[in-house]
């Protein structure tokens, strides 16, 4: 079909936030000729922060280049900081990338990196966001130069729609939407959600 | 805060699609006082169909109740269709569930212990589910009893979103809508993607 090949580093880390991971994967790894690699520090196992376990396919110190990089999220974002491995290694490969992309409270990590200076997130971590120095925007999907950051979890299916359309077709896009049948039917509204909720989740999520 | 505690039954087999999975489970999993487990026919680690690999944590001979099952479906629904003991574990456990759900081409694995009258399933497999004698409905989310079932992959957010409305509370669907910013921005309508689309995707599906 002449699509390119490309390979994309889909980053595992302890307590992230496997949806913002597994909607860009079902999304990006349907298209043919890409090859999904599964990266983190070790090859061990890696539990999500509601307890699902994957295992990673190659490890920081064994890749040093991919097309795309896809950094999830966490629900324990201020530790995730910590994982200085990670950070160090998406500085290292963010200059051999096409597109470095991030879901959620990934930003943040991207932002550690010092790699994005427009870039979407989680909107309970936004103050963090800006503290590191970055524009924040309250869009689902920001493009940035070739860094392309999403909101909140599910965002991340979107922004990977996204991509597809960028960088190979419309139709290309139409045909994962249309096999993943993304044509959700969310049971509430922002407006019907209201600020009560938003407070009590943002003194939960601390 | 008086949530019912409720164990949770993540199935997992052979190329299944992991998203199928990880949408319903990101919902589910965040609810005070659930209990997620992933059983397999063994503890080895279990590869999806675009590849990502995740670990069970018990297996379909440990576990014999749940409150609530979750299958999913898969690339290859027709090989899934020939795992035999998990047809069965699904008609073992289905009479100790309060709720046994299906996302995509899994309503035929339910269909095929037994299980369903009346259900929903991926596009592509509309006539299949018809041939194994369930009425099949074209609508995203279909509740028959205690049985929920949900469309092609991604719609398993929107079916477990309905799901916690139904057993909690409207606003612990919200609070979780919230926490996952399931406010989705498809880039395309069904409108939009039209019949050709469509048609090539199903000549590749098989």
């Amino acid at each position: 079909m002449g699509l390119p090949e490309m390979d994309i580093a889909f980053v595992l880390y302890p307590n992230m936030t496997a949806l913002d991971l597994v909607g860009p994967y079902e999304v990006l790894a349907s298209i043919p000729g890409i090859r999904s690699h599964f990266v983190a520090e070790t090859r061990d196992a890696v539990s999500a922060d509601r307890g699902l376990t994957m295992v990673p396919t190659t490890t920081f110190a064994e890749m040093d280049r991919a097309d795309v990089v896809v950094v999830p999220g966490s629900g324990h974002w201020k530790e995730a900081l910590e994982q200085q491995p990670m950070i160090d290694w998406l500085r290292k490969v963010h200059p051999t990338t096409k597109y470095t992309t991030s879901v959620c409270t990934g930003s943040t990590l991207l932002a550690a990196a010092g790699l994005v200076d427009v870039a979407t997130t989680h909107w309970a971590v936004r103050d963090l966001l800006a503290s590191q120095g970055v524009e924040v925007s309250t869009d689902r999907v920001v493009e940035s130069g070739k860094v392309i950051t999403a909101a909140g979890v599910s965002a991340g299916i979107d922004m990977a729609l996204r991509l597809v359309a960028m960088e190979f077709t419309d139709a290309g896009a139409k045909t994962v939407q249309l096999a993943i049948e993304y044509f959700p039917e969310p049971p509430f509204t922002q407006d019907e959600i209201g600020p009560e909720i938003a407070e009590g989740l943002k003194a939960l999520l601390g």
